[in-house]
């Protein structure tokens, strides 16, 4: 299971105010919670300031990597922000999140991806209306995962999110993602799956306790990494005792040494 | 979701000790703890005391009738014991758990379930060893299916349990189980799936975070009962989220009502 940590965040009201500070002792605060509590990969969003995200990316990245080795996961839609960020990362290779079928930025972040090498987070979404259907969701990871393929991306560097949508405005939208993600992981075997968690619960009560429902339901179904906040006990908790639950932790050994270290909210 | 509320069970100590003393008050304070948690059906167990436990079932279930509407579900492996107590039971119908197909008590509780029309458990397991296979599991499944319901058992008042197995011993144990659920239920419409969760985390840490993750796991797979304790709030917190994540809860309703109703733990 990959974690890809997701706290710092420009649209996190702390990040936002480390941004427009550039205070680095806070992000570097962020930076190590996330690498002590096992993340895989460090996120970094430079959020939409005007005309700044390419100088703010690439200061997170500077900033994080003073103080972690971690793989970094470059967050923007924006092809310039992650042209400036992208020749600064020293662990290689970094991640992209994200791209899409948005014909522009599926060109532009294509090329960015080729040329460094990175791995690659795929929303499902087209020019159009988002698929809130299995069929639409698989219809658009198969788009994308062909044509990546046919540029040169491995199969392993792809990280498909199917995205999840508000539980709370189409009951649905949880099993439509899970059996969609399902789907992926049978039709191209050796291709990832990821989500970012906190959609599926909007509006509703107890958000955390639903948004770590859906992670174990998506794992269930073969889903192999995560956008998360590693600091959140009860989650890791959850996906280590589903990583037990699922048969993918020969003899719970890492469930037993998680509990071992404290890190296992029973 | 139908919950079988587990908490009279003579293997716990307290009402193994209530059993010694006949102490009808602690027996009656978790039958309304149970009822009032969400319970709806109430399992009572009289344990193995030797030659006494007809009477010990059959007091039983006065004793929880006494505070309680709700129906019971007569837990004894022995023909004998469930006969004492079947005649008791005032909600119908009652539940039995469980037959298995062990020849002799296949056909003797089948004999007691037709007679009061009673709801059965019905354990995967023959005269050898148990299945830890998927196509094991669901073959024993088939057979009990097929049996009963030649017998004249209706497919709705038919619970397979297709037995979970400690995880720490074989890690495969939980996912094979939740294949087998998702299988039977495929398989033969209208039948029910259920487990106990205890089994699962014999030996682990964190047994009741592995055991509701294992929960919501075999939900994902279309389980529709468990075999649970009712006022643990972390399990039935979970099995509200599993309902709204599994698209089991229209408009997210129950969980919200739940929340509000404070039985959700975030």
């Amino acid at each position: 299971m990959l974690i890809v940590a997701e706290r710092i965040n420009a649209s996190r009201k702390t990040i936002r105010a480390a941004l427009e500070a550039m205070d680095a002792a806070a992000i570097r605060r962020e930076a190590v919670d996330q690498d002590a509590a096992g993340a895989d990969y460090i996120d970094v969003n430079g959020g939409t300031f005007p005309g700044r995200e390419p100088e703010l990316l690439a200061w997170l990245v500077d900033t994080v990597q003073a103080v972690t080795d971690k793989p970094l996961c470059l967050d923007s839609p924006d092809p310039a922000a992650l042209a400036a960020a992208l020749p600064k990362v020293k662990t290689r290779p970094p991640m992209i999140n994200s791209i899409n079928l948005e014909r522009e930025r599926f060109d532009r972040v294509l090329a960015l991806a080729l040329e460094h090498r990175a791995k690659l987070i795929a929303l499902c979404q087209g020019e159009g209306t988002p698929a809130t259907t299995v069929d639409g969701k698989v219809a658009l990871a198969a788009e994308l995962v062909e044509r990546l393929t046919r540029a040169g991306v491995a199969l392993d560097d792809i990280y498909v999110d199917p995205l999840v949508f508000p539980l709370g405005t189409d009951s649905q939208s949880a099993q439509v993602t899970i059996d969609a993600i399902g789907e992926i992981m049978r039709r191209y075997p050796g291709v990832h799956t990821i989500c970012g968690l906190t959609n599926v619960s909007h509006g509703l009560p107890a958000r955390k306790l639903v948004n770590r429902t859906f992670l174990v339901a998506a794992m269930g179904r073969g889903m192999d990494a995560a956008i998360v906040d590693p600091t959140d006990a009860q989650l890791v908790s959850a996906m280590h005792a589903a990583k037990a639950v699922f048969g993918r932790d020969e003899y719970c050994m890492g469930l037993i040494e998680a509990f071992q270290a404290g890190r296992v909210a029973a």
